[in-house]
C-alpha cells in the first residue's frame, strides 16, 4: 500500500537544503515539505534550551501538514533535540548525527577522527557522545569553525579567503593524526574540494549524503514509499532577501513552490 | 531637576554595546539599561518587515522600564524602524544614521562617500536616502560586508583573514574616489585599524562616537540629565555562549548585572 503523505525536512535556515538535494535524488518518488526557520537562523549561536524550544515548535508545525517521517537536517537541533523529538513524535524521526558517525567509523584506520561545526553543536558534544557510544576507542578531535558558513553564504568558496580559513582551522587536527572528518554542518559541503585540496590525506564524511542514505533504508523498512509523483515544497518563516539566492545556491532542482509560513511559538519562562 | 530615569539601548544583539561604551564615557553620571536581541539576532539577514516588528516588541518592552530616551544602536532596525518609533514613542528617540551622516557630510572634500553595512542595511538604501537629502550633490557608493561581522565575533581582527576580506570589499570604493567611510555596523570599529592601515585614504567615521553625540546634545537640550550615580545593566534575550565573551569584546567597563529576559512577542499574519 503506498503512502502518499510527505516526509518533512527542517533546518534552522537555507542549508538544509543540502540533505534535501541528496533526499530527492534517493527518493525521487516521494513528496518533501521543507521547513527553513530563516526568522531564527542561525541556531548555532542560540542556547540549547532556545534550540529545543524552536525544534518542538516546528516538529508540531509540520505534524499538523500531515507528514511520515521528519528529518532533522541541522545539526544544532540534532545535538539539542533529537531525544525529545523522538519521544513526542508518533512518526519516525532522523537525525543527521548517527548516519555521519556511523561512516566516520567505517573510514577512519588511525582510531582519530574530526568533527567541525558550529560553536553549538560542537559545545554540545552530540558528535563525540555518539561516536564513543559506538567506539570508546576512538579518539575524537572537535573544531568549531563559525567563519565557514558565512564564507558559503557569500559565495566566497574558490577565493584564497576560503583556503586561510580552512587552514587557520583544521590545521591542528590534521597535524594530531586525524584521518577521517565529518562535515558536521549543512553548508560545509559546499567547502568540500576547498577541504579535500587543502587536507588530502582526510577521508571527508558528507553527512547529507549518509542522511539520505538512513531516510532510505527507513522509508523502505518500515514501508513508507510513496509511488509518486515526486514533488518538493519549500517553507520559510521569513522571506529575506538571502531565501532566493541560497535556494539556487544549495538546491539546483525543481521546486513547486516557496513560501512564507509562521511556526506558532511555544512562550516559556527563561 | 535631575531625572534618574535610565536611557534604553537596544540592539540586535551584543554589537551595540560598542556604542553603549561610548555614551557611559560621555555620559558617566546616566543609568543605561541595554537590550540585547541575542534569540533573534542576526537583524541584518531579516526581512524589514520582521526586524520592524521586533523593534516595536523592544520598544514597547524598554518603555516599560520607564526609559527617558530610546537609542537605537542597531543599523538595520534603524534602516527600518526608526521612523515607526518616533513616532509611537512618547520619549525622544535617536537611530544610529543621522549622526553618522552628518560626520561624512563634513569629512569628505570629493563629494564621493562610502558606507559599509550588513546586507540588510545596505539593500535599505537608508544611508542613501539620508545623505542624498542633506546634500544631493553627495555620491554614495554602498558595499554589503556580511563576513566582517563573523570576523570580529571570532577574534581574528588581527589575522591576514580580516585583511583580504576588507581589500576585496573595499578596493572598489577607493578606485571610484571616495575619501570618507562610515562605519554603518556596529561591529566595525574594531575593525577601523585594519581598514585604516589598507586603506589610508579613507576618513573613517565611527558611528558609536557620532551616536553617543548626538544623545549628549539631547540630554542636555531636553534637561533630561541625571546627577548620577550612573550605572549599566544588560539585558538579553538568550543567554548563549557568546554572550560573556561579546560583551568583554565590546565593553571593558563594569556592569551591574546581565540577566535574561523575555520580550513579549507582537505575532502578525504574513
Amino acid at each position: 500500500m503506498p503512502d502518499s503523505r510527505p516526509i518533512g525536512v527542517f533546518d534552522s535556515g537555507m542549508g538544509g537544503l543540502t540533505v534535501l538535494s541528496e533526499l530527492v535524488q534517493s527518493l525521487p518518488a516521494e513528496q518533501f515539505l521543507y521547513l527553513g526557520d530563516t526568522a531564527r537562523v542561525p541556531y548555532g549561536s542560540r542556547s540549547p534550551r532556545t534550540v529545543l524550544r524552536y525544534s518542538l515548535e516546528i516538529a508540531s508545525f509540520l505534524e499538523g501538514h500531515n507528514i511520515k517521517m521528519l528529518v532533522v537536517a541541522c545539526n544544532t537541533a540534532t545535538a539539542h533535540a533529537l531525544e525529545d523529538l523522538k519521544k513526542r513524535m508518533s512518526v519516525p524521526v532522523v537525525g543527521v548525527i548517527e548516519p555521519g558517525v556511523r561512516a566516520l567509523l567505517s573510514r577512519t584506520k588511525t582510531g582519530k577522527v574530526g568533527v567541525i561545526g558550529t560553536r553549538s553543536t560542537i559545545k554540545s558534544g552530540a558528535y563525540e557522545r555518539a561516536i564513543q557510544s559506538a567506539d570508546p576507542s576512538i579518539s575524537v578531535i572537535s573544531q568549531a569553525c563559525p567563519l565557514l558558513v558565512p564564507i558559503v553564504e557569500e559565495g566566497w568558496m574558490n577565493k584564497e579567503f576560503s583556503r586561510l580559513a580552512v587552514r587557520e582551522y583544521l590545521t591542528g587536527m590534521s597535524e594530531s593524526g586525524v584521518d577521517a572528518v565529518v562535515l558536521g554542518c549543512t553548508h560545509y559541503p559546499l567547502l568540500r574540494s576547498v577541504i579535500a585540496s587543502e587536507f588530502p590525506g582526510f577521508e571527508l564524511v558528507d553527512s547529507s549524503v549518509e542522511m539520505s542514505r538512513a531516510v532510505s533504508a527507513i522509508v523502505s523498512e518500515k514501508s513508507l514509499s510513496s509511488t509518486g509523483p515526486g514533488g518538493v515544497r519549500i517553507m520559510v518563516t521569513d522571506v529575506t532577501e538571502q531565501v532566493a539566492d541560497l535556494q539556487h545556491l544549495f538546491f539546483p532542482h525543481p521546486v513547486e513552490r516557496t513560501e512564507e509560513v509562521v511556526v506558532p511559538e511555544i512562550q516559556t519562562e527563561p
